[in-house]
């Protein structure tokens, strides 16, 4: 797995504001002067494992076969919650086990999963306060250098790890999906937690989409095959049901926010 | 070009509020794993097809000759406009023909531009809206790592690509030029788009700048060379005229914002 | 110090708002083009100078020895302030002579320090208000090539270089420590200038620290040690007492901004 080019992704809720990121990485290039690291995004809003366990599912399989993604959304830091390794597909997460890594194990998907125990592959100090830089940072560095995950801590059962407290969306009857808005991006179109595959087999215009008392009739393709500032619900490209506006912004024009209920009918 | 150091530079308007960018570099990576990548911004204001284009002209530059600069500003996408790759200067830029590359195309420069048709260089599913993920940065890193772009699609006149909205500024007669602002930095400075190169010879006492009914008289060289809390214009760092406050925001002060105009008389 | 992998690190107030970041490092891959260059943060508030000399002095020590950093906030480009490369620790810092790399200078380490003065190592063409760009970058990207900071400039003695108006605060009588807030993080945690060493040998349960008329009783080691939306106090990550939250925003809890002054009595 560590062939070639070795690939560091991190994913977090630090935010660019403060040096936070930046010493993670300094950490890594420490250990593992060679890898490459690449920013998915460190703007999750602050502690919301859910959006983030969203966004790294949608967003893995861009990467190279052998990355390590670094997951760092951990509002229990310090606590009692385990930190862990899971490879799944050819990749390898390393995070919290705070149910982050819960949209990825369902569906069963073939994992295997450790705890991060051995401090022989931390920081020789390790804060309370910043396991990002004091544990996952080396540990993704040594893991991308070769090092194997059973090495980390002992081996666990993918089904013992953490739940997440939000699933994808599931048909509840033959015609509605109950759904739910996950996150908001720069450009004001929803994310939510609607698998695109739900609707695989629908007639576009038969599918009605709610949220905040207002409806879009049809299910678009493009954002250009509405008129300009109206909305429209579209497979967005994370595989999931996205509302949008043309040239236009879906969080205002639906005053919606994050957890807003989302329903569809076909 | 493909020697030594590969360099991919990235100008969006895809914010790092989410995955996108990352996704972006994730997909480069996966094709071309040697290539450094570098953002220029991703803060481009959305859809702003014209600061864009000022932006990577200002830009480009600086970069290593063999660069590849993708450029994604793409209201259109997944609608009927053309993406295109064109080789200027040793350097070769992608992006949707849709202007954004028309201040580089300015003054009738040497470029060689080709439509961007192959699909055996995109992402083997094409989504209907993220095409800097599923084509701009697949095509991106396989020319950087040394695919001729006559492999893209077909060859097209540079006079043929789309053209940009605000040109660079002219002197109208031999004393005034009407120019207008592009963007406002971080720190509240104005950019223009009135090119340094028509102040060359001016005497900079005699250059009056007026903006929403106010006035600066002359041209500084320095932030300092004005009390804090004053105005100034200078011949910014990108060579066109910026409008600033020392240890202050031009654009409070002047209550600017991007499409105001900007009157220079000398 | 230029063997194996060259990293060059950069600590500015550029923000990511504009292309100035993506620019300078162009530059630098212009010049060196292996070096591995690292953001620490663009977001210091402008011209902040305490700010980033507080950052860079927390930060620094993640990096790999040999490691060059790159520090601009520059209120006083283009005026008369030196530029000044400074060597550290085994590490190489590059800014401008402002007092920004006071804190890393404080308590006598043994430092070598040159004047950049040599313009062979610049851009071709120095602009008056980018020296971030025209300036520094092909500076560090030279000494991360292996350059000797000899070849800058003159020697300079390290007590000659400016000083940073705000220093680590200290114990005033026996059992008093008056400091200040120097920075606000993401999450709304206070930065302060109290070093953790002042109270290493303190009982935790008799500290008791203040803010803006505001008490917290005793020093936590984890966020969590409180209830939700209660104030703690802890010895942060960087070194320094912070004051937090627990799941909230010290900074909102407080009212507090930069330059509150917090007062420990122990």
């Amino acid at each position: 797995m560590a062939e070639g080019t070795r690939v560091i992704s991190l994913l977090t809720d630090f935010g660019l504001k403060d040096e936070y990121v930046g010493v993670v990485k300094g950490v890594i290039l420490s250990i593992s002067p060679d890898v490459r690291i690449i920013d998915i995004t460190h703007a999750i809003d602050p502690q919301d494992i859910v959006q983030a366990s969203f966004i790294i599912e949608a967003a893995y399989r861009y990467f190279p076969e052998g990355t390590v993604h670094v997951i760092v959304v951990d509002p229990g830091v310090g606590g009692e919650r385990m930190a862990v390794a899971v490879q799944i597909d050819g990749h390898t997460f390393v995070a919290p086990d705070n149910g982050v890594l819960g949209l990825l194990l369902e569906g069963g998907r073939n994992a295997s999963a450790v705890s991060i125990d051995n401090d022989a592959y931390f920081l020789s100090h390790v804060s309370t306060t910043f396991h990002g830089r004091d544990i996952f940072a080396p540990v993704a560095a040594h893991v991308s250098a070769g090092l194997s995950i059973k090495r980390l801590g002992r081996m666990l059962r993918p089904a013992d790890l953490a739940k997440l407290a939000v699933k994808r969306a599931r048909i509840e009857n033959d015609h509605t999906i109950n759904g739910v808005v996950i996150a908001t991006d720069r450009f004001g179109n929803l994310l939510t937690n609607i698998g695109g595959e739900l609707l695989d087999h629908i007639n576009p215009a038969a599918v009605a989409v709610s949220l905040n008392g207002r409806e879009i009739n049809g299910l678009s393709t493009t954002y250009g095959s509405v008129k300009k500032g109206a909305p429209l619900s579209v497979i967005g490209s994370r595989g999931y049901l996205e509302i949008s506006v043309n040239f236009g912004s879906a969080a205002n024009y639906f005053e919606a926010r994050k957890g807003d209920r989302v329903k569809v009918v076909m």
